[in-house]
């Protein structure tokens, strides 16, 4: 099995484990938080895996999983509220109905709230080698969730919606929304495996252009995406007459600024070194998806 | 000045001082949560500094501010998701307008994520005695606002309306909409403090009947200051058919209930000595109003 599927299948086995059963009651906020972390491509988890692994080498031990999983429950959480009517009203996510669909807007309100709780909770719950680093690690998860970070990007977001907007305030949402959470991923994993200062900074110059390069293929593939899939010209964004990178540069052009970003984070991982193959792997998968991208479309 | 207006003075000193500024971007996300923290009768910090004076004497160094902050700002989160048109649809808050009649319901489902992380980042950021403690703090707050705490009484709530309940699933009820974060307010108030196992049990111990006081009370103000101030029988609670204490025990017996309650509360703090008495005068000022209330509808 390699890494990736090996990394996807602890933090899978984490959350059956640790989430309340869905007979617990109030039963309809625990199957709903169980809905709720379904399906997904398990990135966070697998930075926090990669970033442990390119500290202290192969083979994390088992609570490293409790940090995946409280990364990804806040993602997943991100994710419930995002979809929501009053934001973008989604009506699938990962190819299920979304929470609010499904359980009622108010429980999905609720499954939000208390996935961020929870994600708390396992964090400050794990055995990191010091509790110093334990709680540096939550005050890292918090400022990258709140109004500054995820949520504040979000925000933005909402008032993005048909106006004009530069590259830079594009990209100052795009750090906010996704890119910060990300870095909390690799940070969260150097901090588990005691990463020095020295590789902590590592890990963080890694995340800007990975993060960035993450979101700017996204909104390649929001476009290209829906001509393969859907068949028709423009995806959810261009609907909504959302600034991208791609209206911003045209598909090409924001392709080749993808992939760029992609060559500086793997550039930056090198100094890490062969633990950091697991790193270099996920930042080729992101960049794989947005290179076949191009040929779909063609 | 009395203890109860310096802490209040001194949480909102912390509040207005730490919460980002109104003018900095997203702008209608931060005046939107400064909005969501005004007004209230700051009990839970009220009930930090007053654990934390119980514990080691009167003058609470600043930083236990920080703490009051956090524990205000989880509460006041839950406010604002508990006012959304999906959940009661409250109009008005603190006598203010509700954050999502003055900002929108997507900004004020973004106030209450924002303000959740920051609670969290506070708390994790406090000069705690140890990172032992502080990290302990986490977890203890996180789990009073997750599925098992807050979140799931809230849940609960909504399911309660418009059908029997026994008195066992109100007080299960209240016990985590309520009573779990008054117990953790007085908690972290004594962790701050330095409190050994046996005065934390203690603050445990005038926690329980002292929530569940809080929140009996609170049906019975919510029927008695009905007729005080609208001049007709029922408030919300009723119009919605809820089950509440006055439902089930009658008015007399509701208060009753709640008196007898703080008593016990009273009694389990005598074991603190005379540091304790901000905390006999909290729970002296919850009887009062629900004593008085008695006068009030006579």
């Amino acid at each position: 099995m390699d890494r990736l599927s090996r990394w996807k299948r602890d933090v899978e086995a984490f959350l059956e484990e640790a989430l309340p059963a869905a007979d617990e009651p109030p039963r309809l906020l625990h199957e709903a938080m169980r809905h709720a972390l379904k399906g997904g491509k398990r990135l966070r988890p697998a930075l926090v895996f990669a970033a442990y692994e390119a500290i202290r080498g192969e083979g994390a031990p088992a609570w490293v999983a409790q940090v995946a999983g409280a990364v990804e429950a806040l993602h997943a959480y991100s994710l419930v509220h995002d979809d929501l009517p009053a934001m973008d009203d989604a009506q699938y996510r990962h190819g299920l109905p979304a929470v609010h669909r499904k359980f009622g807007e108010a429980t999905a309100i609720l499954v939000g709230d208390a996935l961020q709780a929870l994600a708390f909770e396992w964090l400050a719950g794990a055995p990191w080698p010091s509790p110093e680093v334990g709680l540096k690690a939550v005050g890292i998860l918090a400022r990258s969730a709140g109004s500054r970070g995820l949520v504040g990007g979000q925000q933005d977001d909402l008032s993005l919606e048909r106006r004009e907007a530069e590259e830079a305030e594009l990209e100052s949402l795009y750090r906010r929304k996704t890119g910060m959470l990300l870095e909390a991923s690799l940070r969260l994993g150097g901090l588990a495996a005691g990463a020095t200062p020295e590789e902590e900074a590592i890990l963080s110059a890694i995340a800007g252009p990975m993060g960035l390069g993450y979101q700017v293929a996204d909104d390649v593939l929001d476009v290209v995406g829906t001509l393969e899939t859907l068949g028709k010209d423009g995806g959810l964004d261009e609907e909504r007459g959302r600034v991208t990178y791609v209206t911003l540069l045209g598909l090409e052009g924001a392709r080749e600024k993808a992939l760029g970003l992609f060559r500086q984070a793997r550039e930056a991982a090198l100094a890490l070194g062969d633990g950091a193959q697991g790193l270099q792997e996920i930042i080729a998968v992101m960049a794989q998806r947005v290179a076949t991208a191009r040929e779909m479309q063609a």
